[in-house]
């Protein structure tokens, strides 16, 4: 085993952009169709070197789309990030895209190395939807208080103890794992009928962003108030904070590992 | 036939925002899957009435989309727009959205009542696609001088024989039709890595909005220059111009009949 990993010559990262409609999330699954699934079957099927311990950064849900997301591996193959870079994009399908790619350190880890993680969450509020935009926002109809939203978003920035907004179901949760977070930037931008909450944080939980963004929408409407939202922070359970909201409005837009240039080969 | 004419109740209209992606074009066709064809099959599944005269207002070729296309025809049903619009919008596939129904009075007309037409043509220019956004937009990535293409949409402004800006094919051209269109407005938006060549005149040709954008390209790109743009209108003739820009970047915007209240019943 020690001496297959030592032929291994270098780690790639390719950085991902795809739309989650048509797969079973990113994650790898035997017989079914994943993210991470359909770009490794393509790399084995295009190029005839060793490749191994592929690794993604962020294991999205089924129908949540990314503009960049990572998936590492170990290859023996001398190929530059440019050339899998090209390769894949020729016979991948067109949903999915390689953005960049390139050859780094044995010590950079996609989910190990420190980073950041931004994600957007888009709702779509006009009375019908926009069919060209029906894949990548939740039709969302309600009137909202967008002033109160800000204000929910201020409340759960921060570093809190997130429990009552992730799926109980979590791996991580169920084995004794935090689930203490950090939001380090909540912000909504208005784009005409559309509304996007931007959020950055050190991490979050299963279903986390889905959840806040339900609950989030609750405190729009007014079903829920800002000292109720103060206490289902409180009070760690799920049961309290409001729907998860669909997984097609979630898009995670960026990961932030710093300064990368110092990981690259 | 006069009889039956008269027992037509009211003339409705449909405002349409279809992706083109999947369809045959707007215009129906025996056994190919369009959205007019769509649209009607769906009415005469849901409504028991007699309706005929089906007319659109503009006729987007195979993968064009539109926000604000119109189809009008003429019922006896006594419904108002509202129900048509909400139960047409439960049945249709969710690529198609009927986004506003109204009665109006027999003399509008879709094609015939004087409009302006905008379409916008989106161009992708990053050095990978964004697989979010490939519907919706040509991915072309020689680098322009976009101060030149401006120039050009200047240039093309105004009242001119579009001849060479269309397919020779034309039904109207081939029946002897004029070529001569008024451009009332040209302009380009940059909306980071996407182009928008926003367009809005009297009315377009055969193709001409995906010619011109094309010849627009050519320029921007430094194959042709604003003296060969200025000749190639002069010349009229088709082979001189640039390429046909592929149909899936082209949006029908917004059809405006100046003050449409006047015709609602």
């Amino acid at each position: 085993m020690n001496k297959r990993k030592e032929e291994m010559e270098q780690r790639i990262v390719l950085k991902l952009a795809y739309e989650g409609t048509s797969y079973h999330g990113f994650q790898k699954q035997e017989g079914l169709s994943t993210i991470a699934g359909t770009v490794e079957e393509q790399l084995r099927n295009l190029f005839p070197w060793k490749m191994e311990n592929f690794i993604g950064a962020s294991r999205t849900d089924q129908g949540v789309h990314a503009l960049g997301n990572l998936l590492s591996f170990d290859t023996e193959g001398k190929v530059s990030g440019e050339q899998i870079l090209r390769a894949l994009n020729s016979y991948l399908p067109e949903d999915i895209r390689v953005m960049e790619a390139y050859s780094v350190q044995q010590d950079f880890h996609p989910r190990f190395t420190p980073h950041r993680k931004a994600y957007r969450y888009s709702i779509c509020r006009s009375k019908v939807e926009n069919p060209l935009r029906r894949r990548t926002a939740y039709h969302y109809t309600f009137p909202l208080d967008c002033g109160k939203i800000s204000e929910g978003m201020e409340l759960l920035k921060g570093e809190h103890d997130f429990r009552s907004f992730a799926n109980p179901k979590a791996q991580s949760l169920l084995q004794g794992g935090s689930s203490v977070r950090e939001i380090y930037r909540f912000s909504m931008e208005e784009e005409g009928d559309y509304l996007h909450f931007s959020v950055e944080g050190n991490g979050f939980l299963y279903h986390m962003i889905r959840i806040l963004a339900g609950t989030l929408l609750e405190l729009g409407r007014g079903r829920i108030s800002l000292s109720q939202l103060e206490e289902i922070l409180e009070k760690k359970d799920r049961t309290l904070a409001g729907p998860t909201a669909p997984a097609k409005g979630l898009c995670l837009m960026n990961l932030d590992y710093g300064d990368f240039q110092t990981f690259l080969l």
